[in-house]
């Protein structure tokens, strides 16, 4: 043969080798990137929730809450990350920030079931270890998120529900409060109005005219908080928290308890915690899927959080969104719906809040 | 460019285009397969768990037992796929029959909670919608099965846990029981033996004497049942019931009601039901880590199901294994640990049974 097609051949030899060796490349580099480099970036993502919000149904003063909340949220899970601490401490103290204010369907905001209950679900996990804890249906643990993180560190188990589960938060003496502390006078009415217009036979317009009226209303279905991290060790970290569905009955769970759906984490690929249609995340395994395709796939972090929710969600109708991280810091955040409340800090120290789905995020 | 560099320059190029679309290969030819092949092979394969189960512990009476009820249960479910059913109709009344057999720990063989009560979870998952039916925390529902069918088919919900489960399923007319059905005199000795090694605080080498006395005490941890099923229309499905851990706390899930985790199914890749030590088995997310590794890291079903049962789940020390099948009825059914009682029937309508680890299942 020719220089020429020896030159030829030696680049067809590369392209295939290049090829072979491509989905694993990225598994490889992330081990290699938290074993030597010294400036492991750290960075925290958080959202309160996605749906229907749209800047003409928002007033000022409603938006300059959220974005407070999620600022102080963000701020609150760095300072455990810039003070040298772990990932899946950063993710607690974000979500116990959202737990705790009424403006998000989780914890203190948690919406109504049809029973007029508040039941709580919870996941966190973390990469390092791919340990996880998760609790369904609890009603009376003050921060959900940390039911969970009690499941995962001080019991041979990953998930635990109802009345068991809030046995073991008490035996671990997490804070317990009387059910009526979740009890907002806004989520009540939530409720009373869905009951009604089911009691009356309305049609899906009335339900229409009272998500026009009360923008709240519309995320009746999507609410949830979550938070992933990467600290300066290069763990990743997930975790998720909400009160469900508004009238929502016999026992439903959604994704957020459910372990590679709604919450999932692993050093090897990335941490997400998602928001959205529950139902739809289960059956896509929403955050394995994603760390599968970024593993197995050879795609970074964006492509394949993109491919699920704006390509593999979208065509099933399940409406909602990730926040995702992998270990080198780079993050992403799709949603499929309106608006998405969201944010995220990186080193410098600055927090970046966002709401719907017009805004540059600058990642 | 001569004749040589420019074929090399065409190979070089099939050859990048052949790298870029094989991962989508299986998937598509799946399709293909379905809707032109006329010779859509029908395949049932089960278990019955997994755990310690040796051929010097067992009788031969005992194993007579269980393999006629194997057998029982995949002629059952073979006759559905035979008629022309559905597979997901198929593993239902697989499952069913081992449900109502006091042998298998699920339905009416159930083990113990440590309140002594039984408490059972089941899932069902179709692969050609993807929809799914989870329940968890159920003592009413004489199958629970059933329950996760009634989830999936007739609520817009996936997961309904405990009480409000139990309702659903009253109202969708299923077979309920007084929870005492559930108790079976092996069972609760087993409690009771549990109990009070804990109480007297014996160490783990009179657990293992009880072990021995008992090769049943043994799989404790491990009981289930599944069900996977490919149809004439080359539809796949998964089932898997359980009653749990003997002696569990807490409200405590395993994987079988976690979808992904326990039970999966996707006609583009493939149907898993697992047994195992559930909380490995949910970190792994092993049904859809099983069918990301088809589709995204284009291995076969007998090499994504080895990856992760005798790999990734060795590795963590994650006890069990797991039964599979894809779209064109290739069937794997590898487990870690000493035994799973297991079988499958496929065209020919010869059903086969296998117990141990070193029997040829002639796959």
């Amino acid at each position: 043969m020719g220089l020429k097609a020896n030159y030829l051949f030696a680049v067809f030899f590369l392209a295939i080798l290049a090829c072979s060796e491509r989905k694993y490349e990225k598994y490889e580099s992330n081990k290699e990137f938290s074993s030597w480099n010294k400036v492991q970036p750290i960075a925290l993502v958080i959202h309160g929730g996605a749906g229907t919000i749209k800047r003409e149904d928002m007033s000022p003063e409603r938006e300059k809450a959220y974005r407070e909340k999620l600022m102080e949220s963000l701020n609150v899970g760095y300072a455990v990350l810039a003070d040298g601490g772990k990932s899946v401490d950063a993710v607690i103290a974000a979500i116990k920030v959202m737990e705790d204010s009424p403006l998000f369907n989780a914890g203190k905001g948690a919406v109504f079931t049809h029973d007029g209950k508040n039941e709580m679900d919870a996941a966190i996990m973390e990469g390092s270890t791919r340990n996880a804890g998760a609790v369904a249906g609890i009603s009376t643990v003050k921060n959900p998120i940390t039911a969970a993180y009690e499941v995962m560190e001080n019991s041979p188990h990953v998930f635990m529900v109802g009345k068991g589960a809030e046995q073991f938060a008490e035996e671990q003496n997490l804070e317990l409060v009387d059910p009526n502390y979740f009890r907002t006078e806004r989520r009540y009415e939530q409720l009373m109005k869905i009951i009604d217009s089911e009691r009356q036979q309305l049609d899906h317009s009335s339900i229409r005219e009272m998500e026009l009226e009360d923008p709240f209303f519309k995320d009746r279905k999507f609410g949830t908080v979550g938070a992933v991290a990467v600290d300066a060790a290069g763990n990743v970290a997930a975790a998720t928290s909400t009160g469900g569905m508004t009238n929502k009955r016999y026992g439903r769970v959604g994704d957020v308890p459910v372990i590679g759906a709604g919450t999932y984490a692993d050093n090897a690929t990335c941490a997400v915690s998602a928001t959205g249609h529950g139902e739809y995340f289960i059956r896509n395994v929403v955050g394995h899927e994603i760390a599968s395709i970024m593993r197995y796939g050879n795609k970074s972090l964006d492509e394949a959080a993109n491919e699920v929710v704006m390509d593999q969600l979208v065509k099933m109708e399940g409406s909602g969104g990730v926040i995702s991280i992998d270990a080198q810091g780079n993050i992403s955040m799709p949603f499929n719906s309106a608006g998405m409340y969201r944010g995220y800090i990186r080193e410098k120290g600055q927090a970046q809040t966002f709401v719907y789905n017009d805004e540059d995020e600058g990642l």
